[in-house]
C-alpha cells in the first residue's frame, strides 16, 4: 500500500518540554497550551468556541516507531501488550488523540486546557466531540 | 513545517462501497467490516480480544481536503461551518476516527461492527479506548 502524505495544520505551544514532564493522558492533564494554526486554514476554523471540548490528533514526533510492544503505564505486572492495545506514544504510526476543552479563540490561536503532548508537537486534524 | 510520511498498518474490509451508503458516524453505524492488519505489525495486536471496544484511525482516501468549510449533515439552516467544528469526513487531513466493537480475532484480521468507512480504507493506527 503506498504511503500518505501529511502536512500538519498547525503546532502546541505548551510548557511541556520533556516526556517525563507530560500527564499521561488529557483526561488526567490540567495543562494550558495554545494550538497556533496556520493562516491558511483559518476558514476552517469558523464556530470553534469557548466552552467547546474538540478532539485534536497531533504527530508525536519524538516517539519511538520501532517498538510494537509495551508495558501498559511502565506496570510490569500486566505483562506486555501490543500498542494497538494500549494509548503508548508509541506505535508505528505515532498519532496522539486528546480531547480539549477550549478556554478562549483569539485570530490564529486556540488556547486549550488538558493538554498532553510536548511543545511544539505538529496538528494533524480537529473535530467536533461526538 | 515538513511533511510526515505515513504508513497504513492495514486496510479495511466491508460492504460499503460508496458515500451514499456509508453511516455518518460510528455511534449510529450496525455495519460489520473486518480489519486486515499487515503481517508486520501482527506483534501491535497483542491483548486486543473480543468484547473490547477499540479507536480506529483510518484514511478517508476518497475524502476532498481543498474544502474547509461545509454545511454540518448537510443542514443548511444551521449555516456554514469550519470542517474542524464537525466531523465531516472533509478536511485538509482527512483522518476517521471511529469506536469499533471487536467480534472476533483471526490471526491479523480484526472482525468488527460500527463500520463507517468504506471498503479498503487505509487504517492508520488502533488504540484502546479510554
Amino acid at each position: 500500500m503506498t504511503d500518505i502524505t501529511i502536512s500538519p495544520i498547525g503546532i502546541m505551544h505548551c510548557d511541556l518540554k520533556t516526556r517525563a514532564e507530560a500527564p499521561r493522558n488529557f483526561d488526567i492533564s490540567h495543562e494550558i497550551g495554545t494550538l497556533e494554526i496556520f493562516p491558511k486554514y483559518i476558514d476552517a476554523m469558523e464556530k470553534i468556541a469557548a466552552g467547546q471540548t474538540i478532539v485534536v490528533l497531533s504527530w508525536l514526533h519524538k516517539a519511538r516507531r520501532d517498538l510494537f510492544k509495551v508495558y501498559p503505564r511502565g506496570d510490569r505486572s500486566r505483562g506486555l501488550h501490543g500498542v494497538f492495545a494500549t494509548r503508548s506514544p508509541v506505535r508505528p504510526n505515532p498519532i496522539a488523540l486528546s480531547e480539549l476543552k477550549v478556554l478562549e479563540i483569539d485570530g490564529n490561536h486556540i488556547k486549550v486546557s488538558g493538554v498532553d503532548v510536548l511543545d511544539e508537537t505538529p496538528i494533524l486534524d480537529i473535530k467536533k466531540k461526538l
